[in-house]
């Protein structure tokens, strides 16, 4: 059984490995894959993201444990959801927002059943405690619905959407990736005549989105449609990031121009 | 077979892979856990502070390879230990004094025995040459009296206990983690009454344990007891090493206040 | 089936965990290692300098996805390899020139073949829709023949050979790494005498070679001979790029001594 973890415990400490221990004790037959374990301290929204990116890659049945948890000891809820074929452990924090927003038909269960928690649990470390251990026993064949009552009142988060008025779409910054693409939420589908758009970041304007980074010469910034079927802005074998500069939230905007069936 | 992989290698270079290589070749079912190849260069100290962070939550006869191996190549002995139910292959300077504090009955062995290592030994990779050849060919059942002899005169390491007189216990921090928390080496049971205790680290004090870091505001200092059992530092939604500051081997001094228990 | 993984793509974002999603959704069984996905970004070089120093030490067999790759979406071919009896999967764009020069007999096919593909292939992404697709496929057991046909316009690549002179050998740094460590391409049975040379880089002059760094004083600049076989530049227990400092690309020259076998 495959279980995902996602965290922002780092690559140098105990942590990481802590939780894999935690887990090839309880289900030595468990396959544990890293998505990221560097998400910036804390930083629910990049967290949200990047499991909004992978986990339609990994087969159904798969398990993610999704542990960015600035509450961890706190009263918030540590979540058990069943959403798309998969199953998603993480605190009531909005991590899962993409995943909510995607999966409209879901399960959520308030993981409480401490038959299925590393025990004594800590009021610091829930990944090991509670995620790592919950995950394993998921991986053994317990079923969630075993794992603590149904919850209805959890965070499901704020995805916001772009804006389409007749001119011009607004959207945003999701994701500033590490070559320094900005990867937006505005839909390929969302912009009706890709050659005859202008995208606005901040003071710089990019006339026109381009199939791929070698349509432009080296160094030019450019805009195109990412791997994840959304408006990114890059630059040729450059770190569009370090230039413009932009981050995650930043605003973009596509201008539409007029007759552009027509010209 | 579970091998554990704990080195200074960083994780950009071939040498991590190169280690896998090897224990793959000479054993396809072995499974490998990285626990960190991020450890600072040559850092002996904060390799042992993780892996006995870790290893108790492998489960027992699990292999742990821990090369942060400054004298490679000298005449410093390569160790094979069982101890408390586990195997650790390591350099003999230190790295492995935690497991030697926390298993007094251990077998230490000169790992010798060339047919198990990959020939011809370099004299600035034994991470490959021996340590990984060999966790294989125990993965593979090869029993680990048969890698060398016997071995008496080996580093035990210095473990520094907190010494506490009647109204303090003096400690020192052990390890600082990805998020600037200060762990200790001040053990939870240490302190008889949380409350009424001043936590002193440099200049600043911190009145009292907490249980979770969601019990004070935000940006403030606080004390709690760690997933590792011992009083750690830290802020929460911050970064307690960058304001104090501190890092690993400074002093950390708990006050016990007269009259704690009846006050 | 084994399948190695080496990239630019960074471990904080969804890219890696994309590839290997895709991969564990086509062949639930695959074994997946990761080389390294922190090359510099588009640093060919680089990648094709830690490929190089690493696939031999897996298994035959083993399937390498190599994917830095600036021209991705470009004219540029992916390229399947049949070399020295393992399987490298990567762009055309000289990351195999090692393996190209270390194995002169080999087959190389153009992959063309979409049924082997995530499909829509995206313009930026080839790691997950064409390369780890594939290698999924080649570890199910679809033969690489089936994957596209023979190609023979593929770059071939420079490696640069250390030219030998009657008193002096002309060669360069290959490659910096975690520890300063500088990796030539001199190899250690080009040099007559290791006793009796100079190894110079800038300004720098290092007289004659050591087995280890233990052999020199904390501190001390010294050449060795590295685990990969070549002359290597280091200081014990330091950072020799940091001291001289050097990169990738820089000379370094082998000044051997008149009467040195009779001194």
């Amino acid at each position: 059984m495959l279980i995902t973890l996602l965290t922002d415990f780092g690559l140098s400490g105990p942590y990481v490995a802590s939780m894999k221990g935690v887990i090839l004790s309880i289900c030595p037959d468990a396959r544990i894959v890293d998505i990221s374990h560097t998400i910036a301290p804390q930083n629910v929204e990049e967290a949200a993201f990047v499991l909004h990116r992978i986990w339609r890659d990994f087969p159904e049945g798969t398990i993610h444990a999704a542990v960015v948890d600035p509450g961890v000891g706190s009263a918030r809820a540590a979540l058990g959801v069943h959403a798309c074929g998969h199953i998603f452990l993480a605190p009531d924090n909005g991590i899962l927002k993409h995943v909510f927003d995607a999966c409209p038909e879901r399960q959520i269960f308030h993981l409480t059943n401490e038959t299925c928690f590393r025990t004594p649990v800590s009021a610091t470390f829930h990944g090991r405690d509670i995620f790592a251990s919950v995950a394993a026993h998921l991986a053994r064949g317990v079923p969630l619905e075993s794992m603590g009552d149904p919850f209805d009142g959890y965070m499901t988060g704020d995805v916001k959407k772009p804006v389409r008025q007749s001119d011009r779409i607004d959207g945003e910054i999701l994701y500033v990736d590490g070559f320094g693409n900005g990867v937006t939420n505005i839909p390929e589908e969302m912009i009706p005549d890709m050659s005859n758009v202008t995208i606005q970041i901040h003071k710089i304007q990019i006339k026109g989105l381009v199939r791929t980074y070698a349509d432009v010469p080296s160094g030019n910034m450019l805009a195109l449609t990412g791997s994840g079927g959304t408006l990114e802005i890059s630059m040729r074998n450059g770190c569009a990031s370090g230039k413009v500069p932009f981050v995650a939230g930043d605003s973009v905007t596509v201008l539409m121009h007029p007759n552009s069936a027509t010209q």
